[in-house]
């Protein structure tokens, strides 16, 4: 048995546990107070057999991977928006810290 | 030293801390937030020496474990009350979800 | 890799928060409530290198120690303010429960 901890982005929480649903894992998710650290994010425990670490890795990384994004810039306060066409610009999004520990034993009760 | 992480209901969360320090052991309780998964439920963080871990699993079985419990149904709605009497329906209850960490070391500072 | 967990007290939460950080490790704090156990802590889940865990524990030692502190006595209700001049009194506050947890592997995605 492990138990997995992961921390992702607030944006990417729904699909995942949607997707470890579908796959049979359970998540417990602790909600994280923000402070100026990892504001928005969220922390998922998911606890799995040996076997099946590295599929919960894989989903992990499937729905949570840092990726860039293209958003709409803010046009600039008070100049003259008609006058340029603005570029959409690339953000980084998404992305997972994730920590396997190892679990001494395990109940049901 | 361990540390037991319990994933219980809610409603078995007051009566799990009394009786864990009625006993000497100091439990951490972590807001866990909804989400399709797991709603209602509460995670707790009880450290131990390890002597203690068979203590502590036994206070979780007693006051935690699923059980059945008798419930009133609801009665149909626009249904006719009157002419049938509602048999209590059994419903599950209760239950803890229970992994034993190892810990490498420990500090009270 | 060793997952650092510390119990702090609320108040010690941002000083320590702001040492972490200016020391380039990253926390993530998990809500606690309440209950009447350890009521105002906070719980930091702090992810480090083997040869960083002295550092942390150092960082923690010199933010969140338990000390005494003189506060103010609050007046006897219906007393005579003026007929005594109040001695501060002392209280302890802080301290840090740490448990260091090993970690089998850690991956960002
Ligand atoms: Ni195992
Ligand atoms: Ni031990
Ligand atoms: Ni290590």
């Amino acid at each position: 048995m492990k138990m997995i901890i992961a921390i992702i982005q607030d944006k990417d929480s729904n699909r995942l546990t949607n997707a470890l649903t579908e796959n049979d894992f359970k998540a417990t998710k602790l909600s994280t107070t923000g402070g100026f650290l990892r504001e928005g994010n969220t922390t998922l425990m998911i606890g799995c057999e040996d076997d099946d670490v590295d599929d919960v890795l894989g989903i992990l990384r499937k729905n949570c991977s840092q990726r860039e994004q293209l958003v709409a810039p803010i046009s600039p306060m008070g100049g003259n928006a008609d006058s340029y066409i603005p570029k959409p610009v690339k953000v980084e999004v998404g992305g997972a810290t994730v920590f396997v520990l190892p679990v001494d034993s395990f109940y049901k009760f």
